[in-house]
């Protein structure tokens, strides 16, 4: 059965009395109580992963097999031209968003990054969750897309799990973080009930901008304003990134990665646009 | 680039102007119109993936490697005794709720385990939708906790992929699914915003009925009352079931996955009982 460190204090809900067991796989860690180590009554324990190299896979937020080589020979200036209203209105939203966010950050990329993707993580979050929650009242398969854009959210997550090793937020930082995400998780989530399509299409946007912000980033790298300091050690793990890889590097993956981003939302946003759901097209799962 | 089969009467979308490309990629697929496909601008598609025997994939919704051999040795007796209030109220709630489902469903067990999967799919996604938004607010690491309750989630969803393979929804229960996930979907985001420690505690009892309702189930299949259909396809591939599987082949496999939750759920309530956050404690991904 898994074993748990606990501080002392908290020794006393090891004696908690577990009913009902049937074999010999109770919690009898009581023994131990003085270590501090709790035996779990209920034997979950992660399975034991190890690299190709043999050591301990040391990341609890993804798995060996959900890595990757990124494809950075993707097309960084493809763009979908606003023709609709629904797209000029997508596109004028977030060249809107834009410019608070430039006067804010100035040529801080870094901050920027880490900030941006605290936000960035949240509409595959929100377009997963309707999705499953449609899937489930409607009886219907989802084609993937739930799980792409979970996915999304995921690989989102990832890059902010990397450039806070680089940038650390400060207080009144994270403070905006907190009221940004509370504005924009519901806005997002209105949007993707009122329209899916305009919700995928300014999120295709938002990427062209983050493609955008991230190749002033490599420029600001380049001329030695931002230094380029090693790559933390989650990216070469996530991106199967070559030892001595440094930010540089990280944010090449990165910016390919927000193409990719780019391309299944405004794909989502024109699937909707011909008038079909979703599903309807098998969804880009795995596109890296 | 990917090709999307479309009704002609969407043809005229193809026209529609894509700008700034600057390579070959831009949509090309006019000439198809009358054909009725569309050449996506966006090159989005899903990488073609063949089963160990060299036939398609045919699943989107789920990849070869997520596909599991059950573990139905697990202990389905396992029960966390009610000892603190907290507890009390969750395990009477879930006995609350049981007494109008088993008015309800009766003996009916096969539209019981369709009816009830559409509400067990959703905790595991607003505690993983919770989490990563906390993750993100805080700049933390969950510990695995994101992608576990996610993959509950998943796992939920294709236990109703499958039954409802098997047994079919009217339209009084579609509707009534529809205003049970309303109200649970609502009720769990506040229970896990006011108390994660309750909300996994209720879903672990939740899962012990679950696994009780699967033992009538099976009981009612081996008496002959229900007849042991052979087993769906999706659940054939989900959990690498022979050829010639039944029924009660997967009814067998969905209650060792019920015993999982159970576990994964009560041990988080634990942690949290233990004053801790779950990242404390390694996430058991891929527990199944
Ligand atoms: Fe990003
Ligand atoms: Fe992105
Ligand atoms: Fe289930
Ligand atoms: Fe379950």
């Amino acid at each position: 059965s898994s074993t748990l460190a606990l501080s002392k204090d908290q020794r006393q809900e090891e004696e908690k009395v577990q009913g009902g067991a049937s074999d010999g796989a109770a919690a009898t860690g009581g023994g131990n109580g003085n270590k501090g180590v709790v035996v779990s009554y209920w034997g979950v324990e992660p399975a034991k992963i190890t690299k190709e190299d043999g050591t301990e896979w040391k990341w609890n937020c993804f798995r060996p097999w959900e890595t990757y080589t990124s494809n950075t020979t993707i097309d960084l200036k493809k763009h979908h031209a606003p023709v609709t209203w629904m797209d000029k209105m997508a596109f004028w939203t977030v060249k809107a968003l834009r410019l608070p966010t430039d006067i804010f950050f100035q040529k801080r990329y870094g901050c920027r990054a880490m900030m941006l993707e605290t936000v960035a993580a949240v509409p595959g979050m929100v377009g997963g969750m309707l999705l499953h929650c449609q899937s489930l009242r409607r009886f219907e398969h989802s084609g993937g897309w739930i799980k792409a854009l979970l996915e999304e959210a995921e690989n989102e997550r990832m890059h902010l799990m990397t450039f806070m090793e680089v940038s650390k937020p400060r207080w009144y930082e994270r403070a905006l973080v907190f009221a940004v995400q509370g504005v924009f998780f519901n806005a997002y989530f209105l949007a993707y009930l009122v329209s899916p399509k305009m919700a995928h299409r300014i999120v295709g946007y938002l990427e062209e901008e983050a493609i955008h912000s991230y190749t002033e980033f490599l420029k600001e790298l380049d001329n030695g304003n931002i230094e380029n300091v090693p790559a933390p050690a989650i990216a070469l793990d996530y991106w199967r990134l070559p030892p001595g890889s440094t930010l540089r590097d990280v944010v090449m993956v990165v910016r390919a990665d927000e193409a990719h981003h780019r391309d299944v939302n405004h794909f989502a946003s024109d699937i909707h646009c011909q008038g079909l759901e979703l599903k309807a097209a098998p969804a880009p799962v795995g596109y890296h």
